[in-house]
């Protein structure tokens, strides 16, 4: 399937990345313009040394601004037990914001983003710079605070299903 | 496990993110400045209109000018049956360039970057942008062409080690 550029629609891209397995997470935010969470599978790791990592956030979800408005973010990730809380942020059942975060149990470690106390692991984030590319706004973060892990198997998505990792920690 | 900005040191961040599941790719280049491929999981989506993805890589990396300079690259989503290739490109087994790329067969798009033949997907793309952040780069891409999708268990990366998620294309 040789594409030139103006072929690679929205519809042909979408149908590609499906076949890309991404990790969910769940990223939140919280200060002066209001508290926020959003279901996303757009994170990865950028450096070590400052521990740095990065999210895509679509600019057309009106939490979107609120991230930048706060300056700060956390990315819960996921295990196949908060599939019911990933649902919910990804808009599943149509609950308001407090409906949404009435779902599971919530703290804050130096940010004051919120962090999901089951989550695998959570990292708690400044936002060193947050750019518009395209559709999305790209947000680079500081981590300054880690939860302690759980264990738990890994909330995935492919083909636009949600799937389990089965993980035993044998370190 | 409150730790204050100074204390989140590389260690620590590189185990926290080792809770982190991802999909490994491999990302190759070729051109003017030579042929190149690094295994790697840091992949994401950025927009699907127009359809951009983006890769990081880290700087210490001799390959990594080359995919600057070549202005190119291809993200190759790995199965399972593709762990060997992915473990040639991470150094391992001590192979030199040339014995990696013959530890597969690949093909060419748009672009010239070399596409491996039997990887589930792949993203053909030109940078559009590629910047230093701390030790890594940041490289965007616009996707100029895909191969066709092939069946597979995605290949994945947690806790250091390689794992498949047994996946069957029920659409």
């Amino acid at each position: 399937m040789l594409l030139a550029d103006a072929e690679i629609d929205r519809l042909a891209f979408r149908e590609a990345m499906s076949h890309f397995t991404a990790a969910v997470s769940l990223v939140t935010t919280d200060g002066e313009a209001g508290r926020r969470g959003v279901t996303v599978t757009a994170v990865c790791s950028v450096s070590d040394d400052p521990a740095t990592l990065l999210v895509c956030l679509n600019r057309s979800s009106e939490a979107n601004i609120r991230f930048e408005q706060n300056g700060v973010f956390a990315v819960n990730v996921l295990a196949d037990r908060n599939e019911g809380v990933a649902r919910a942020f990804a808009g599943e059942g149509g609950l308001d914001l407090e409906g949404r975060f009435a779902t599971a149990q919530w703290s804050r470690l130096q940010t004051g983003a919120p962090i999901l106390e089951d989550a695998i692991i959570s990292f708690d984030c400044r936002i060193l710079e947050s750019r518009e590319v395209a559709t999305h706004r790209v947000m680079m973060g500081r981590v300054v605070a880690l939860s302690v892990p759980k264990a738990g198997h890994s909330l995935l998505y492919r083909a636009r299903r949600y799937h389990a990792l089965p993980y035993q920690d044998e370190r």
